[in-house]
């Protein structure tokens, strides 16, 4: 049972790191501290395929993502598994603050990704590394 | 430490029941089945002011609202937690299905909500209180 992440999370994200049940990614738009944290299981499509333990973890590990989008200077988190497009179980982490490109709305389908300057990113990639 | 539902969630839904940890609210829309996890609670706005053991029962609250939801025939799950506009934290659960009124976008901001037909929504309560 070999994790293989679905080809549309690898080509709008960055790999950052791996948790105890999570792929880490950094989406590829500056516009947003947004994380996307992936199960390493195969064939999970749904919230109610993992066991209440893993369940857990999930939970844990989007706290912990959360906490380090926050320390970063975001006023609200929106967390959500939504899988419409990508069926590979996903849960986005997003820092959110008034003013930001979708405020007071929910990202998706709002306008175009930003690509990220390179130290931002860095940045960024850092402090969950090391978070 | 009493538990006071924001006025826009009380205006925008109708209650179900309570759970352990969380009041169960149905939205008044009919184009989904979407019901709203409130953890009853004072003052808590993110999954980060939860504790890890509330963290574990609002995940279990969430995957159980979730199996009501596809036990009634949508083909997909949304899990939400966005606060921008209501503060008070809660957690959607809505069922999806290629073909709805969204489909395959997130449901918020997307056409004017629908209103039940009564028998519809009695159906869907019962689901819920007996799930």
């Amino acid at each position: 049972m070999s994790f293989e992440l679905h080809s549309r999370l690898a080509a709008d994200t960055e790999f950052v790191c791996d948790w105890p049940l999570c792929r880490v990614l950094l989406m590829n738009d500056s516009r947003y501290f947004w994380l996307i944290l992936v199960p390493r299981r195969d064939s999970l499509t749904e919230i109610t395929d993992l066991s209440a333990e893993e369940r857990a973890a999930l939970m844990e590990e989007t706290a912990r993502a959360g906490r380090i989008i926050k320390s970063a200077g975001a006023a609200k988190l929106n967390i959500a598994a939504l899988g419409n497009q990508v069926p590979q179980l996903h849960m986005h982490v997003i820092g959110r603050a008034p003013g930001d490109a979708a405020w007071p709305n929910p990202v998706w389908g709002r306008g175009e990704a930003e690509a990220y300057d390179p130290a931002r990113k860095a940045r960024r990639l850092g402090l969950v590394r090391s978070g």
